[in-house]
């Protein structure tokens, strides 16, 4: 109990930090310039300093923090992966495909401007990430940071992240089995959290064996997240939540959660949450954020 | 006039060779997968296929001829900046931005499919450009692969092509002046263009001078290029030009043609051109496809 509470403390804190110094580094990157395109980086940055939990930022930092790796370059690639989010969020709320008005208790960017500025926004945030990545500030080494490109490009793409919004937009025309939605989640919400755990080894060269115990542990953290946010779909309270819920049901969408039930799919997180900490066996006590993110995953509030 | 027989068939056959040797490497890069994502790779290559003068493929090989860069590594760099083109017109396309039906004779990607598939399949080739120029297949030296990231980053974003399409959707709402419609369209169509000059200088690690020279070039043959483009709006044939013509007029869109009236804007884009070729007076014959793009910008026929 008494470690429960230290590790409840630890990632508090961890949050809270991960959070202040993307923001900080996302406020620095982010410059709204004089010309009449400034409107396109206000809309920019109405998106990045909407809130959130930074939770991808926090991944990249606590990977980073095992491989001793520097704090400024890690926060440069928290701010590109969060870049990524953002942009994903703004496309996926805009009315051709999601039609969301509110996130995290705001109208969203399409509602504030319009619809046209927030797929321009959304084209500038992604972008954005790779100019950061690219930068030399962001690793001294041009091979990790050609490194860092692609593999955040092959997270996000059409193979990543689009390819699991693609097929999450084609649910309403097929049955999915729960093989479908576990892949669709994989790739939509699973390649930027693998990228995000993955970036520290990245950016210290460690062995293929260190990356691929970080991607163990991404993959099954991933799904643990997608079974609780799909739990406060069907639980939550929107005050909390801070976006509509009960969508994904209304919307007769299929999730985890709807093919499993509520209990088993919560059994079925904690056993993903477990598994996930055990792919960190190798590592020590500098992977103990990791280990907590894991053991929270399905306990958050928000 | 036998130089510019010559010249006229140089240029036609550098532009075949570029349109087929993209077209085959886009081909070899774009492979529809087996899952249920196949849907947005399908979009991204009804695009890349629609056609077009692949006029920015071949400046990059023309740029990369000038210095001897191998052909393949060019292509690559070629097909890379034909996603970022071809991301931009399917997003500028949509409802929410230009609300254009038909592209090149054909369908509009969200007319084919729809306004989701449309801005995925965007996305999706935007990242993909990123992926290509950071596989070492693009070039042996990840400095190079960095440096090619970051210039694309920096010509298609916020302060390069997104910031131009931004200016241009607030056209509606200010007067802009000359000078304003300039930077629109230095931003929106320019930025690409000079990435496609300077290309094969980034590749050879030349000289900044030439790197300079190259913008320099780029920068006047991009405004020509525009004004050729406005006349055709103004003056073009719908079944020629391939979209629908006279647009710009329609929608109350200041142009640098509507600004400067047709004879004035022609003298204006021949100096531009003439302008464009002084800049390559430091490079021999090697420089002679970019001298005869050009010496043909104004006198295209689509």
């Amino acid at each position: 109990m008494t470690t429960l509470i230290a590790d409840t403390a630890m990632l508090e804190k961890a949050l809270v930090e991960a959070a202040s110094g993307v923001e900080k580094m996302l406020d620095a990157l982010v410059v709204v310039p004089d010309g009449r395109e400034a409107k396109v980086f206000e809309a920019m940055r109405y998106s990045l300093f909407a809130g959130g939990k930074r939770l991808r930022p926090l991944l990249v930092l606590a990977s980073a923090d095992i491989f001793g790796v520097d704090r400024t370059q890690a926060l440069r690639v928290s701010a590109a992966l969060e870049c990524v989010h953002c942009y994903s969020l703004i496309h996926d709320d805009l009315p051709a495909m999601d039609d969301d008005d509110m996130r995290r208790g705001k109208p969203t960017l399409h509602k504030k401007y319009d619809d046209a500025t927030a797929i321009l926004a959304g084209d500038a945030l992604l972008t954005l990430a790779f100019e950061i990545l690219a930068d030399r500030e962001t690793h001294p080494d041009p091979y990790v940071r050609t490194e860092l490109v692609a593999t955040l490009a092959k997270a996000s793409g059409g193979a990543g992240m689009v390819g699991g919004q693609m097929i999450d937009l084609l649910a309403a025309e097929h049955d999915y089995t729960e093989q479908d939605i576990f892949r669709l989640q994989h790739l939509k919400t699973g390649a930027l959290i693998s990228f995000a755990a993955e970036a520290g080894a990245v950016m210290a060269k460690a062995s293929d064996q260190a990356r691929r115990s970080l991607k163990g542990y991404a993959a099954d953290l991933g799904i643990a997240f997608q079974i609780a946010d799909d739990l406060f779909d069907v639980e939550g309270d929107a005050d909390v939540v801070g976006k509509a819920v009960g969508k994904d049901a209304s919307a007769g969408k299929a999730t985890i959660v709807s093919m499993l039930g509520i209990e088993r799919a919560r059994a079925q997180a904690q056993i993903l949450a477990d598994q996930a900490i055990e792919h960190l066996a190798n590592f020590d006590d500098k992977a103990a954020v990791l280990r907590a993110v894991a053991q929270f995953a399905i306990n958050r509030r928000t």
